[in-house]
């Protein structure tokens, strides 16, 4: 069986990756998404296991200390993390699985694991991310000024990803977020024990 | 409209390479074959401009000095070469063209122009490709024996290759070659100009 892919999802925060990520899931069943681990309280409604695995910060630091975690970082006074096991176990059991982090995380997860694939997700321009931003209506206009600043100052770091996709429309861009993970199984970086097996096979017929 | 993708496909001989192109093209619309050009006679139903441009030894070596080919190697004393305007009016007309040749031009290809894609079409296992080759029956056995000799020494520079497909099956491995070429789309050396331009946008809101 093949080994499955650790695909980490990032994008600009209006850019629907929540919706996206849903809709893959609904529509394919060879994916996992992989739970974070956090200090923060839950929220009404919110199930360990489930949004979040709630720990205290005692324990988050003796995961840390155990190098349990893949990434992990501090936000707003609590941490937030990635834990090793549930990521490893669905890899071997041939799931891909999804992580959806910020662009600094995700550059680290791509450092510390290069087999890692980076999809970055964009509105099509910076005007509509803008527009959507605004007609959520959720936020203050100087909390949206400081999430397209934000937006902007991230932004190079998308260059360091293997893909670039945009989100027009959420079917279209769900398919085309599948076929790209599908056809990152082919890759020859990923084939290499195939590859020297058949050069090894051909020697000796 | 998006530029289109320069698709070399190699494979051992018994690969059903051929089998799998034709396939390809009258399956999906958006490709175009690279024709290309040989010094060698036209044989009994073959046309100028359909299986190959058939040019003089003289012309051939005036196309090398005005740089007006991809690249171009000799055979058993005849010349084979890719001509370059075709595939660029393709290119520039947003459609992926498919270049056919052996490893060792694939390789020179990529090195000029690093933008191709590289596929290697294998077959499942060693002695499947032996099997195609005997059940073929349109070989002696020491010619059999020569190309798998071969194969075996060509298949180190696969490891140099993008993608490594199996040809199991026809439909499945025709359907494979079309995503992964479709997805490469998406890939972020391709979108650069997108994502420089986004990234711009953004600072000016």
């Amino acid at each position: 069986m093949n080994k499955g892919i650790l695909v980490v999802v990032s994008g600009f925060s209006g850019a629907g990756k929540g919706t996206l990520m849903k809709r893959l899931l609904e529509k394919y069943d060879n994916y996992a998404l992989s739970i974070s681990v956090t200090t923060r309280s839950p929220r009404e409604g919110e199930q360990d296991g489930r949004e979040y695995f709630f720990r205290s910060r005692e324990e988050f630091e003796e995961w840390i200390e155990a190098d349990r975690l893949i990434e992990y970082a501090e936000y707003v006074g609590n941490y937030y993390g990635t834990p090793k096991d549930y990521v490893q176990e669905q890899l071997k059991a041939g799931k891909d699985v999804i992580l959806e982090i910020e662009i600094q995380g995700a550059l680290k997860v791509k450092e510390k694991l290069p087999d890692t694939l980076l999809l970055f997700v964009s509105p099509p321009s910076a005007q509509e991310l803008k527009r959507r931003l605004e007609t959520r209506g959720t936020e203050a206009p100087e909390l949206i000024q400081n999430r397209l600043r934000r937006a902007g100052e991230e932004a190079k770091g998308i260059l360091g990803y293997d893909y670039l996709l945009i989100n027009d429309d959420l079917e279209t861009c769900t398919d085309v977020m599948h076929r790209v993970i599908q056809s990152e199984h082919y890759r020859m970086q990923r084939s290499r024990e195939f590859a020297e097996r058949i050069v090894e096979e051909l020697k000796e017929l």
